[in-house]
């Protein structure tokens, strides 16, 4: 299995470059504020939606300035996302570094990550083309969207797997198709390949989101980097959880319903135990695997070369992070 | 004394346009979603950003579609940020209205705000010229950063005038002076015109915030409609505060410390008195109308008219507020 660097690697130059942007753009002249960007950088991270926009560059052309510039938007607005998760979930730690939050106060943290936005969106501003901004914009909107629908429905046992898809694909695969999107039509690629690989960078968020939320039971909590558990104890239904609902027989259903209602009391083994019982944490990732195939069928239009092998190995790895058994 | 209705009056029909493209702007397809913008609407209150835009229009010439664009991106920032300040000071009213974060979560309030944000953003990158989505995006930025470092600095009882002034200019007068030159810029006016809105918007948002401030240890709370008191006690040292502790003798500036140092036994009226005793109420209210003042001189060098009348009115309203006993 290769790991992220080897995936990165042919694109290390390019990434370095991205980097350069983001510190430029989130930087302050105030140094309490600027302090806290600093310690933003550190907790950066996968840096996976840039990674997405330079590998849809080169697959379709030339990578060039605009790509910096677009992936150092797209990689802002999915920090301040992070700097306000980490808020609503009362983290204490990203990345084995300490969040925004404790480290200072929720305040704090609140308007860090609106003025992490705001500086995203400056940076956006000086791209020429309307239709581009518009992307980014739209992408910003509709994960909120699906953040918002998500919380609305906590504690709402009815939840389906069909409306569960939908909001994760606003949640976190509209970012990540508008990445792939804005990569390909920067590089000029004609109206089809750009859909292709918008279609590839939306199967490819949802198949992420659903191992996400699998880790979230599943994972191991130090090789995650963050506090793990949370989606059932804040009453957040999740794939294997609505599998289970539906499926499970003598009682069972209850039995994660009371679970679910009494959070003070309870243990992720527990939990991982029952729904291994009716396969659910398989279904999950079966879902998972399909959608990364499908991912990978998105790009049988475009022309064979690296950046499309490794936009294609890209899908297989992450089905196969670690806390995940099976390897595509 | 004008009235707001009387002041808004010349720019009414406008204004009903601009609250149709910030409607328009905050839909959602999701109904819980849209239900919170809705309520959002209803909160909106003075549109104080959109009518210094639209004055600054006809000041430099014609209003046209992109003022309403625009006063319709600077109000829904300036309605993300109230939502985010109500989850900030965790208060139960707006405007009479009960707030976001009162009506659902904490976490749905922030999120929303996030949205309001994006879709802002969103309509603004339809705009064709560039240093016009760059003023917005640098205002927005300015009042996050205004607002960190004021968060930054609570309980720091050695914060200067200077400095007070420093923040309050990033945190509300940026938007403010972000308003009227995008009016002015939007109706073809030169740099010379363009320059003096700006200084008027900036001189405006001073003279604006220092009365705020004034009103949250004055003001009478069945007119602000809010819950006030709320900078003593978050440890956020306001002008007449600051006022106060430079020139207190006999112990009243230490008086004052202690009643900082302990929220829970904070009384308004009490507040009220000592800074009273100190003129330190007045001389907050008379740096207001100096400000207000320099913004009717910014306005000299543009020519004469209904719209330049109108934005006097405005600067010498804004210090003449219910809470406020003198009359410019």
């Amino acid at each position: 299995m290769s790991t992220l660097t080897e995936l990165y690697e042919p694109i290390a130059v390019h990434l370095e470059r991205v980097r350069a942007v983001v510190d430029e753009t989130i930087g302050s002249n105030a140094p309490a504020v600027d302090r806290l960007c600093r310690h933003m950088g550190r907790l950066r991270g996968k840096m996976l939606r840039p990674v997405l926009l330079l590998l849809a560059g080169q697959a379709c052309g030339e990578v060039r300035e605009e790509h910096y510039t677009l992936a150092a938007v797209v990689e802002i607005v999915h920090m301040a996302s992070l700097v306000h998760d980490d808020v609503l979930d009362e983290a204490d730690v990203r990345r084995g570094e300490v969040t925004v939050n404790r480290m200072t106060t929720n305040e704090m943290a609140v308007i860090l990550g609106d003025f992490l936005i705001s500086r995203a969106f400056l940076l956006c501003s000086r791209i020429g083309c309307r239709e581009t901004r518009e992307i980014v914009g739209s992408a910003a909107a509709s994960a909120c969207e699906g953040e918002l629908v998500q919380l609305s429905r906590r504690g709402d046992w009815r939840l389906t797997e069909q409306e569960y898809l939908t909001i994760i694909e606003a949640k976190t695969a509209a970012l990540m198709a508008a990445s792939c999107e804005l990569g390909a039509i920067q590089s000029g690629a004609d109206a089809r390949t750009v859909r292709s690989l918008r279609d590839y960078g939306r199967s490819f968020g949802v198949a992420f989101q659903i191992l996400d939320d699998v880790l979230d039971i599943a994972g191991r909590q130090e090789q995650e980097g963050k506090s793990l558990g949370s989606d059932a104890r804040k009453g957040k239904l999740t794939l294997p959880m609505i599998h289970h609902l539906a499926v499970a027989t003598n009682g069972s259903a209850e039995r994660l319903l009371a679970y679910l209602k009494a959070p003070e009391g309870q243990d992720r083994g527990r939990l991982r135990q029952w729904l291994e019982e009716t396969d659910s944490l398989d279904y999950a990732r079966r879902l998972a695997r399909e959608r990364a195939l499908s991912a990978v069928r998105s790009l049988e239009p475009l022309p064979a070369g690296p950046a499309r092998a490794q936009l294609r190995k890209m899908a297989r790895f992450i089905v196969s992070r670690p806390g995940h058994s099976d390897c595509l």
